[in-house]
C-alpha cells in the first residue's frame, strides 16, 4: 500500500500539473524537491503570478520517522493502534490550493492521504483521509453544484453512503467557529478511514483525486472571462482574509505542520498570495451577490 | 485596584487616540463601545486608511465573569489561587497595533493589564501583564534604541531588574518558531506580575503606558517623509504576512479571544489591512537592509 499510494499521488500530481500548466498558459511549474532530516521528503510544484492562477501549489510527500506522543496524539487514528508504544509512521499524500487571480473564479482545496503507524507489510493501525473542498468569492450556483457532483459521483462508485457522510463532514470541518462561517461552500472530506479493504479505500481514494480535474477546470473555463471590477477584487481580498484565518488558526494540517517543524515553504503554500482585513467591514446589501455567497457560508446548502 | 486601572487604561486610550488622531490629521477614530453578554464590554477607537496610519487600533475592555476551567488555565495566574473552585474574574487593558502606510514607518505595539480571580476588594489571585513591541519592515538602529531607551527608562524608575528581564522575556515571546525570526525587534513583555505591593504595579504599569507616545512619536515623524519605491512596500507586505502568522498561530490575547468568542473585530483589529506570502521568496541579497531586518529578527540584539 505505501508503494501504491506514493506511485499514485506522484501521478496525481503530475497529471494535475499539467492540466493546470496548459490551462494558464505562462509557463511550468516550479518544481523544488525536498529532504526531510528525521526521514522521507516531497516535491512542491508552484506557480506564482501566472495568467489564471496568482498562486498555485501542488505538493507531494511521502515521510516517515518516529513521532513524538504529543505528535501521534494530534496525527490520530489512535482507536487502531496495537502497540501505542511504536511511534514509528509513514505518510504520503497529495496536496493542493488554487488562487486564481480573477474574483469570480474560486480558490479550491484538495488533499488525499495514507498513514501508517508501525512496521511496514504488518502496520498496528493504518487509515486514509482526505476531500476537496470549494471556496468562491462569488456563487454561481451551477458551478457549487457540478464541483459536489463530480465528487458525490465519484463517492457513489465506492458506497452510497460516503457522499452524505462526507459533504456533512466537510461543512463541520471547514468552519471557522470565530466567524460563524464555513471557508467556502464544502465539497466532501473523511479522516481516519479504515472501515474496510485498504484496497477498496485507495480505490476510493485514487477516483477522488482523478474527479479534482473534472470537478474544478470546467468552473475556470466559465468564469474566466467575465467583466469584474475594483469593488470584486476587494470582496475577493477580504475572502482570503478568512482562508488564512481558517488555515492558520484550524487546519489539522497546517497547525500540524507549524508545530512539527516540517518544509514551512511547503506547508504555508496554501496561503493567498494576498489577503486583507478590514475592521468593522460593512455586511453587504441584502440581495447583493456578496450577501448570497455569505449567506452560503452561514447555512451549508444541499448541493448535489 | 479594579477602578484605578479602568480610569487609567480609558486615560491612556484618550490621550494616545488624541495624539496619533492629530499626527495623523485625517479625522478622528471611529469610536465603537460595545458589550459582552457574559459581563462587561469595551470601547474600540480605529482609524483606517488615514494620512500616516494605513490601520490603527486601540481598544480598552472591562471584562467579567466565569471561567471554564479551561479557559482559567489559559489565563494564567495559578499559582497564586487560593481557592482553584472560584472561577470569578475580572480585566481591564488597553492594547494597541499602528500599522502605517510607510514602509520605513514600523509597526507598533502595546497592551497592558490587569486580571483578577475571586472576589473584588480580597481577590484569590491577581496580576498585571503588558508590554510593547515595534516591529520595522526597515531598521534604523537610533529607532530601535530610542523605543527600547523610552522602556528602559520607564523601567529603571521601578526597579533596575525590571528592563533586562522584561527586554529577554519580550524577545521569547514575540518569536515565531517555525519561521526561525521574532515578530520584530522586541522591547518589553511581562505577565502574571504580583511580586510586590500592587500599587506599585499599578505606578509602573501606569508609567509604561504613559511611555508610549514618547517612545514611538518620534520615529513617525523621522521617517514618514523619506522615499520609498514599489520594492519596499513589497517587501513590508510580506513582513505582514509574517505578522499575521504570529498574531493568528501564537499570540496568547488573540488565540485566548478566538476560543472564547469576545468581540471578533476587536480582537482581529490587530490584523495589518494587507499581507502578501509568496512561496519561497528570494533571501535578501546579503548586506542589504532587507537582510538586516532579518539579521536583527534571528538574532535579539542589545539596543538600550
Amino acid at each position: 500500500m505505501r508503494q501504491s499510494m506514493q506511485e499514485m499521488v506522484h501521478a496525481a500530481q503530475d497529471e494535475i500539473c499539467a492540466a493546470l500548466a496548459e490551462l494558464d498558459g505562462s509557463g511550468p511549474f516550479r518544481v523544488d524537491t525536498w529532504t526531510r532530516p528525521e526521514g522521507g521528503g516531497g516535491r512542491s510544484c508552484v506557480l506564482q503570478n501566472g495568467r489564471i492562477f496568482e498562486k498555485a501549489g501542488v505538493n507531494v510527500s511521502v515521510v516517515h520517522g518516529t513521532l513524538t506522543p504529543e505528535a501521534a496524539k494530534a496525527m490520530g487514528g489512535g482507536q487502531h493502534l496495537t502497540d501505542p508504544k511504536d511511534l514509528s509512521f509513514f505518510a504520503t499524500g497529495v496536496s493542493l490550493v488554487l488562487h486564481p487571480h480573477h474574483p469570480m473564479v474560486p480558490t479550491v482545496h484538495a488533499n488525499y492521504r495514507y498513514f501508517e503507524r508501525g512496521s511496514e507489510g504488518a502496520p498496528a493501525a493504518w487509515w486514509f483521509g482526505g476531500g476537496a473542498d470549494l471556496t468562491p468569492s462569488y456563487l454561481f450556483d451551477e458551478d457549487v453544484a457540478h464541483f459536489h457532483q463530480v465528487h458525490k459521483e465519484a463517492c457513489d462508485r465506492h458506497d452510497p453512503a460516503f457522499y452524505p457522510t462526507f459533504k456533512d463532514w466537510a461543512d463541520r470541518y471547514f468552519y471557522i467557529p470565530h466567524r460563524q462561517e464555513t471557508r467556502g461552500v464544502g465539497g466532501i472530506f473523511f479522516d481516519n478511514l479504515c472501515d474496510r479493504d485498504p484496497q477498496k479505500l485507495f480505490a476510493f481514494v485514487k477516483d477522488c483525486a482523478q474527479s479534482f480535474l473534472p470537478a474544478y477546470l470546467p468552473l475556470v473555463q466559465r468564469r474566466q472571462s467575465m467583466a469584474f471590477g475594483p469593488e470584486h477584487k476587494a470582496w475577493q481580498q477580504q475572502r482570503r482574509g478568512r482562508y488564512v484565518e481558517f488555515n492558520l488558526v484550524y487546519d489539522r494540517g497546517t497547525t500540524f505542520g507549524l508545530r512539527t517543524a516540517g518544509r514551512i515553504e511547503s506547508i504555508l503554500m496554501s496561503l493567498p498570495a494576498t489577503a486583507s482585513w478590514t475592521y468593522c467591514a460593512p455586511e453587504p446589501e441584502a440581495g447583493s451577490d456578496e450577501a448570497r455567497l455569505l449567506l452560503a457560508t452561514r447555512t451549508p446548502q444541499a448541493w448535489a
